[in-house]
């Protein structure tokens, strides 16, 4: 029998769950710890039980009555319906006021309705984002928690103690907003990463067919951006991912990779989701569909032999002077997406009326997880100085940086378009960047089109009221509102 | 009292619905005619009765006893919960192998879920997709009926008789195949609609920008390319659009009209539906965002003042070489669109068994609707000389022409890219093509950093099996699968 001692619980024990709860333990907060089969409990505290205190609790009753009130336990299985199941097996044997946590990888909308459920009962029900793996479950990851303020207030010392740390010691975790608003964020994180990988493999495809250069070579070129304004995980793994060989062929590592990119499906989330919102997120789309592409095999095939340029690989000079123009064309489409990123994100809380703060959201993104950069830093205080930003391309800082990479942005996309090499992100956020400085879009023609096909009616610069033209008849302009 | 005469219903008499009834009528039908409220079903009678044999029926029952059996009864209301309210309305008033139909714009999954019910209750549901407008809907719209072979017997001679007939004289309507096939296949046709604008909308910008080009220069333009290869309603009507003279101004009506672009959701649909297929639909994609960023009023006024090049309007001669080579990227982009439009029906159809024949659905596109074209029919060629072909890019007539057309298509995004117009239709168009083409995609150093991240393997290119590197380890290789 136990008592109740464990400051908080974790259900569901598979790799995420059992170090998680690790982590908690090692910071010296009690935790217990409960699976559907006991072999589990029993394994995770025979192998680890010296890192701290561990309840193995046998049964849900036991696991329940192992915790403090109000009770903390955080639910560790698979998005959908196991986390249902889980709920319903947990909810009635919980008090007023105790806290549910769902730790995976749930549809925000998912979270929405869960917390509902569970608020009439009069449970909190925290859905919370966790960016960094295995090993950031149990070193420190990125917490995005989306629930109540007074769960927050219960919950928030603990993930704070667990969290990654940014560099000037900041828990990489605070209150994301109510209800979905954790998960939502955990989403936009995912697509932004999308995003941040196409560009990459973008830059690297630029090096290797235009420049001329080896993946060593691009190694070496990754490692030395990774010392600049594009400090990052991502750059800094995929110079170990380019500098490594494989030891069966002695060939680059990734020359031996089949070409075809998987997804588990967030980043389509956040581009349906952004869809729904009215948010252009055409880096992160591109991301996704570039994903698609490389694994319809059956159409590259078919498509094999389609006419196109040659490439035409530069001089040393010319090459090194091209990749130096690369890493502006990166920098500023990674620019662009968390423009689209952030966006996304305040359109949310909009629609939800969450109240997130992009600031803060930068702020815990800067440990832990995927995309930590040293950028995250430069967003979190464009935010901080002007809390009501309307887009990050209209902090000065950015628009500068933009505008002084713009010339090289574009001589890159000039040089792939000629060459034939595929860059659908750099060319959809240098898009998106020149369709919001244009003082007029054709937009109005599409407007025009509309009013003439389907009498969808159009606006004008000049006065209010909506308009439509009598196309099949004299032409004539009526007002219709 | 009605006797049992109307080979065919329609209720919901708004515009639609009232000039489908007119349709029927003028081609020799009996048609009945309900309406919830029997002042529009009087009204319609009145005006209208002269051009055919109508029965006006005041009731569901009188509507139900008027028509012929098995009944042929159409929907014309909402989409949405209307139209399940109509379906329960009616659905007790029938008999089994009666056939509903809905003639709205209903998202293809109610539509399978419909047809799924009705079918348990022995009735037939007919899911129609309508293209056409309102003048369609009277004069022949092009017919996209999805439903059981049985229901097409009983109601496609019908279809056949008002739908657009083609240059060659065939209907615009065919069996498109079971339950959701109609109006997934319209949800598409919508999309493509997008993507056609938005390539004629980049165009325009680019005549008008980089030719410099007025509106009425431009319209000749656009009628000269409609009597070629780009023959178009949505060609023919631009240059209407563009000829035109606001009378309030004296400005070109283009100039006068706000350039925020609106929506109603299909082409979004489109594109959700794709990413859950895996479809690359990126075309359409950047039709939806551009006309999501022209909406978005304050990020424009945001992004006012940030650097970009200025455009340099071409000599007279030079302009007219350039706008030949807008032709040619036009063209090319368009190709790219219906490549991924015709994919996603051919996914769809394959994942949901539904056996649609992609080159009757060319065929049914290329009279009443507003993507009708001379272009269809080269893809109904394309796809009755290869019915198993995998590509539109596959077919030897597309990939000639696409080849003939793409130094012009990349000195057109050259000219785009350096002179800051945004082109994102015509860059995702060449980036889908560029990428197909290509030997090696970066999507082997994609699934490389997954690896590095996340564990989540990769496959190689010189044997079976999943694979893991131990990048924390000594980064040994293990097969995982």
């Amino acid at each position: 029998m136990t008592s109740s001692t464990a400051q908080i619980g974790v259900t569901g024990l598979a790799v995420m769950g059992s170090n998680l709860a690790r982590n908690f333990a090692r910071n010296g907060f009690t935790v217990a710890v409960h699976n559907r089969t006991t072999a589990k409990t029993t394994a995770l505290v025979e192998e680890f039980g010296h890192e701290g205190s561990f309840v193995a609790a046998g049964s849900a009753k036991e696991f329940v009555d192992a915790l403090e009130r109000p009770r903390r336990l955080i639910i560790m299985v698979k998005a959908g319906e196991p986390t249902d199941a889980v709920i319903r097996e947990f909810a009635p044997l919980l008090e007023p006021g105790d806290v549910i946590i769902d730790g995976g990888n749930a549809h925000f909308e998912d979270t929405r309705r869960r917390e509902k459920e569970l608020r009439e009962q009069g449970l909190h029900f925290v859905g919370v984002g966790i960016s960094g793996g295995e090993e950031g479950a149990l070193l420190g990851p990125s917490i995005m928690p989306g629930g109540s303020e007074e769960s927050y207030a219960s919950l928030g010392p603990l993930l704070e103690k667990i969290s990654a740390k940014a560099a000037d010691g900041t828990p990489c975790t605070s209150h994301v907003g109510p209800d979905g608003a954790g998960h939502f964020v955990k989403m936009v994180h995912n697509g932004i990463e999308y995003a941040d990988m196409q560009l990459i493999a973008e830059a690297y495809h630029l090096l290797r067919e235009v420049a001329g250069y080896s993946p060593a070579k691009i190694a070496e070129t990754f490692r030395a951006w990774n010392k600049g304004r594009l400090d990052s995980y991502l750059i800094e793994i995929t110079a170990e991912v380019l500098a490594h060989t494989d030891a069966a062929t002695g060939l680059p590592f990734v020359d031996v990779v089949a070409d075809a990119a998987e997804q588990k499906g967030t980043g389509r989330w956040t581009v349906q989701i952004a869809l729904d919102l009215g948010v252009p997120v055409s880096g992160i789309a591109e991301a996704v569909f570039a994903r698609a592409v490389s694994g319809h095999g059956e159409l590259r095939t078919a498509a094999r032999g389609l006419a196109g340029p040659q490439a035409a690989p530069l001089s040393a000079a010319a090459a090194d002077a091209f990749a130096a123009r690369v890493e502006q064309a990166l920098y500023a489409s990674k620019i662009v997406s968390y423009t689209q990123g952030f966006h996304q994100i305040q359109a949310g809380s909009e629609e939800y009326g969450w109240g997130v703060d992009p600031g803060a959201v930068a702020s815990l993104w800067r440990g832990g997880c995927i995309i930590r950069a040293a950028f995250l830093d430069r967003i979190r205080a464009a935010y901080d100085a002007r809390p009501e930003l309307p887009s990050l391309l209209a902090d000065a800082g950015f628009a500068d940086e933009i505008g002084a990479a713009q010339d090289d942005w574009r001589e890159v996309l000039v040089a792939a378009v000629r060459q034939g090499i595929p860059v659908p992100a750099f060319a959809a956020s240098l898009a998106y960047y020149d369709a919001l400085r244009s003082e007029r879009l054709p937009a109005a023609l599409t407007q025009g089109q509309r009013d003439f096909f389907g009498a969808h009616t159009y606006r004008r610069t000049d006065r209010e009221g909506s308009y439509h033209t009598l196309w099949s008849g004299d032409r004539s302009e009526v007002r219709t509102a």
